[in-house]
């Protein structure tokens, strides 16, 4: 029972995938991590997370048949545990896997995070590995039947025994290694095995056993689950094992998926509490797709890109960014950096959706003092458009409202006096698929 | 925007549908008005509900081939709204409906109900009566590709003018007869009209035009939405527009479904607030089934009521009884009236579980100043068990129990002095499909 | 058991939906029955059919909102028997019904069909209207729970004596009005009563009823079952009860549908047999749409109408020309009256498909006496193509192969001989969407 | 194009499943092939079906947890392709896979099949084994996403160059053992992968895989599909491609799985002709199993096994005895060796079905020269019944009834005078489950 209450805000940092693909090596992320630290850090982005198949030697050298080599040429010690390919991460070279390259970022004052992907490797288990430390072998703990849909280098792990011991040990490694975020993929929604369906999902089991696994391992591991959309009726199952899960599938830089983050937000509208964090994926702006064959720059319009902040930040997702930090320009930075509303990130502030049409929707966040409110008016029509709220309708922060005596738009900077009695209502002029946030205080 | 504040916590009373089906006449709602006044009323139980088809001649019938029969023969007034069947409530026949009925009702210091079927009556639709008070006729409101899966009386109305006219004026009659609480039907779940089906549910505009008339109608009148199981991904939409929302499909006295609902409740876990109860259904104890051919006692043994009553309660679903009153024996009145368990029901507690599994279920229950803590320990299986809870895991509650000096079981009544210090945990030995509830304070 | 074996091969004729929708007149259908008889007739066209709705006095005059009006002006009969709109359909006044516009017909040497909807009036049960010539009432007849998913006339009848006589009475009329033909409609598929949804599907019943009603009114009347697709596991079933099924939704002019026509014809390959005929839809071509608000010429190309002529003869599809026949152009009407290709409309000839891919299809037609064999080769890329046949791989055909001496192009007329011994194969260059068709004999 | 002709009759003969599941040996093999050489051979029982992992040296060893265990110990040559176990198969010992066994079988006059399961071995493809005669590696082959729901021996084979490459050598290599028969499974049916699912199902480019690499490996080998129920609308692809096909998930001794057989023998009714025989599985009567872990006497009663034979063969589906041959009882041997019956195997009748009711069912089967017609009258309830058919509904073998001149009851021997005018019925009293089979001639 009980996870770990280490931590107390929604994580915030850099994630690789969106830019580099299955392909980001030891230099790329050091030069990210050295970036946020000098430029983020102060901003509270603190995690520098190697995404998906940093084991793979030959990771993007089959693109166009394949994002994911079947068979293909990992790195892999005795024990079946896969480990950094020492192509691209050259410290890896003496067996340390991600330790100094955790050391690096440790160094800058940030947190080390890695992607796996659920179970154990499918070699390893055609293999017979020793699972470290035991007496069983990794055919032991593969669940033969459990494979990922999209991802060919894994076995699901079965409940028991052996399949406990395996994640002990994997978990223990990644500790070891220093690793403070463990993004696992593949194990919060599988179109291959729906619930409807004749076998069982082992995804849920596995959970179990690598929030078992974190607990005895002795550091604070933020543990992160993918794909979405998560399982609405499974809330209680995710707070009592993860801190994150995602509410959708893959989020890229396209306005229907961002208007249709409005739709999932509200669905898990209320589901935020300290250490669990529903969440939106990462943010795709500034330069992405470079590993995917072609870079560009995101298709998200300057307004998007702060609707996308602002919704992300009073409903309080994690925020990852997607871009390669070094190309970010000083615009999409400031996007990024806006002080007045990361307030909302200190994890002492709770979000709640108001109201929403297809038309217009809004949000509110109040801190857990009662001391201010920051109100989102969001136009998710293409023309722009008056949107007014009532400020009768407030109603968990109507003291706020009424005790108020400032007001700041939080994205232009300007701020003025307020007095409620004189506003019935909180209006503002918003562009199309834009926001206005105010802060009132 | 906005349902009226009034109500501050779950519904009680009492709902004639378990044993009468749709047979209630006046005499039996009297009757058992009468006797929550004289006997329940103290305990908080206030409303009196008449279910299905009031407003028919000959319901019952022909009840071995239909529990609601089609074409059948319905009291109708001119502008086609349906009114109580004159020979099963005889004080309607001065054309006034329900008024002294609930008349009846409110002079006992009590509160009407009643139940309705989402929709216009399609023999009004197909007589083409005008809209009282309106330009319109009935066949301008309906919709006649919306029909109820299981009951032919109505089609459901179309959103719009006419529509909205309809419900309106509906409203405002059931307002003037006296009408405190509406349990509409077939307007929360649909098996023929499924979300991913070819013709959208009207259910849903139907659920926001009767909440406006409601607003409109100058009473307070809870709304109440049936059929379950209600849609998880649409909690914000019925918090904006109902009071009470069916998570289940009808419950009744098997083992089975009261052991589901613990899973039910987990799902809608932290969804209940002042005015919004997602609702696990009528309590069918006692005697039950009268009008549905065979009278019987429920198959609900004395452990299984009182885990209802302790769940129900400590989840905070609203109580509607479901045994006829007059029948109550004393013990089933005891379950039903503990006072200890129904201080939760006060609108100023909330519940939520701690944990589940297939064995076991914990449920704990805190009022907003802090000062007690109710906690149920659920055993799921067929035999004795102990259940322990470590109090190192009651994070929401941690305070009181650290600062709780009297502990007290609910159920049996006895009390004793409590030191968190003392105690590592909270345990009881709890009977098969029974329930152990303490209050610490 | 046994269906009448009048029906000695597929039905071909005209029918009024594709280019006049709900809102054909007497005048109108007299007009295409006169051209009919004057320029079709010696080809095998003989049905003239008016489609949907032919009671209704208000069909089309709310088009923008409803294709079939809700709640509409229907002529019915003291009965409850719909009864041509008398403002459209003037012969009808005297209360004959259909009787003079089918004796128009006869005196052409032509044959009448009608387009009805499964069931019985929704008025007419709520009217509680006698049965004709029994003591019972349309409410004893109709099934409150069984409606059409987009026409909004009728209630489904249930199985038994009630309904079982409503049906006798209603086609003994029909067949005293003289309908050689019964197109009944929502019979054969419902997307609101899917096979593993909670209401049965009463079509099913339904067929049968209506089976019986036939086989007892002392006429030969062809059923025809509508819409498709019909299911391919009920072929026995459809055997057993009709003589026409739609195997596919609504067929229009549009190529993906066409080309998708060739995997249906596969799924039903062999499954026509003497009045049995799985149906490919009416033949959009020339003239379409004037009472769908805006009358269009059909947009199959020429190649795209040889396809379809080709593949429904080919496979044995009835034959119900879609186009304004009073328009029809000599080009369609040439494509239409091909005397080579309609050799395989007699009855005596039976289609198979040979092979398929997305790329081409081929398809054989041999009659019965073992005298000619036809083969269709269809392009069904957007480029021309050499399409080639090897002989030995016309099994069922090879001995016609072997044996015949000439070879006729069906589509351009030209002729040749043909020895078998000095071809190994069977080809031509088809152009896009386009066929060649060859008969050896 | 064209699957060879020399398949002219449903196969009869035994398999080794419904006794041994997993675990058959080379001399229980060869004990059956004995039995049927000097027993059931005469009446045309020909092929010795040695069924699933016959490659698995530790089989059955871990029953309780699984049926086929996962990362097994299997008999694999350097080519990745699987080899009898021989442990099991001690024959095989030289290399020469089943020639030995094979040899054995042919010299007792008999065919020798085998059961393969789709795809190339897992392990294989791990080792990256090299394709026998070729420069592909398995690897290449395989496709990682594609996996058996409940077997965990292969990967699917990827449509390609190494796909087929890795077929052909594989099918050469069981023709050069002397292989005849082959069932492959995981092919027909799979509900890991169903059709509307996101991973395409590979089984059918397999089929086509295997077939064309049959056809090419110079030995008439019938291939037949497993698991059903094979698709009715792919009818034409598995007639392109192999000769049988399940029409049934497996079938057992479970009446209801008998009576079910009803209908889905009616849905396939026509479809059988030369060389394409839907399958209704093994003929699970005598002793089973054994090899399950407790051998058991087959729970379909006399009548039932009468019922099962007489529908298997008037159907025409294959006949392939589940039996221990051995311990076969002299009435099951008759029940298997009915020579009246069995004439309607000869490939030269033709079955269908008359009706099908919940109650009763009717089949007629008919030989091609038209000189006798079978008539089998099945009781579907649990009582007896009389069983009538009016001759005048025998449409396709009305000539043989009015010309024959004898009757006989298939059953009990009995034979008689026929004279069509006197009688206008053909009935009998069938016992409950049974079923009475005359034949006119």
């Amino acid at each position: 029972m009980g996870k770990k209450n280490f931590l107390k805000k929604p994580p915030m940092g850099w994630n690789s995938y969106d830019y580099y693909d299955t392909t980001v090596t030891e230099e790329q992320v050091k030069a990210n991590a050295k970036y946020m630290a000098e430029n983020l850090k102060e901003f509270g982005y603190e995690y520098v997370v190697v995404d998906i198949e940093w084991y793979s030697k030959d990771a993007g050298a089959r693109r166009a048949d394949f994002q994911y080599i079947p068979f293909g040429n990992d790195e892999m010690d005795q024990y079946g545990r896969l480990q950094p390919a020492v192509n691209r991460f050259p410290s890896s070279a003496d067996g340390s896997g991600f330790t100094h390259l955790a050391q690096y970022v440790h160094d800058l004052g940030l947190k080390f995070g890695i992607h796996i992907m659920r179970g154990i490797a499918r070699q390893a288990a055609h293999d017979k590995c020793p699972i470290h430390g035991t007496q069983f072998t990794a055919d032991m703990a593969a669940d033969a039947w459990s494979i990922c849909g999209w991802n060919p280098d894994m076995y699901g792990v079965r409940a028991g025994e052996a399949g406990q011991a395996y994640y002990d040990d994997l978990i223990k490694m990644y500790a070891d290694w220093g690793v403070d975020f463990i993004k696992c993929d593949d194990i919060c929604d599988s179109f291959l095995y729906p619930d409807s369906g004749r076998i069982k999902f082992s995804g849920y089991e596995e959970t179990k056993m690598i929030h078992r696994a974190i607990e005895k391992c002795g550091r604070d591991i933020v543990l992160s689950l993918s794909p979405g959309p998560a399982h609405l009726d499974r809330d209680f199952f995710y707070e009592e094992n993860a801190n994150m899960w995602r509410i959708t599938d893959d989020f890229w830089d396209d306005w229907r998926l961002l208007k249709e983050m409005f739709w999932r937000c509200e669905t898990w509208n209320g589901r935020t509490s300290k250490g669990n964090y529903p969440d939106c994926d990462m943010l795709p702006l500034g330069q992405l797709g470079y590993g995917f064959g072609q870079e560009r720059t995101s298709n998200l319009t300057f307004d998007e890109v702060r609707t996308m902040m602002s919704l992300w930040c009073l409903f309080g997702s994690p925020l990852m960014i997607g871009a390669e930090l070094t190309k970010l320009d000083d615009v999409n930075k400031a996007q990024l950096t806006n002080k007045e509303l990361l307030r909302v990130m200190d994890g002492k502030h709770k979000g709640f959706q108001l109201r929403r049409s297809d038309d217009e929707a809004i949000w509110l966040n109040i801190d857990e003092d009662g001391t201010e409110l920051f109100i989102g008016l969001f136009n998710l029509t293409d023309t722009e458009r008056e949107i007014v709220c009532d400020i009768n309708d407030i109603k968990s922060g109507a003291a706020i409202v009424h005790s108020a005596s400032a007001i700041t738009d939080v994205w232009n900077g300007k701020s003025g006096e307020w007095d409620a009695a004189e506003q019935g209502t909180i209006s503002a002029k918003v562009p199309a698929h834009g926001v206005v946030v105010y802060r009132l205080f």
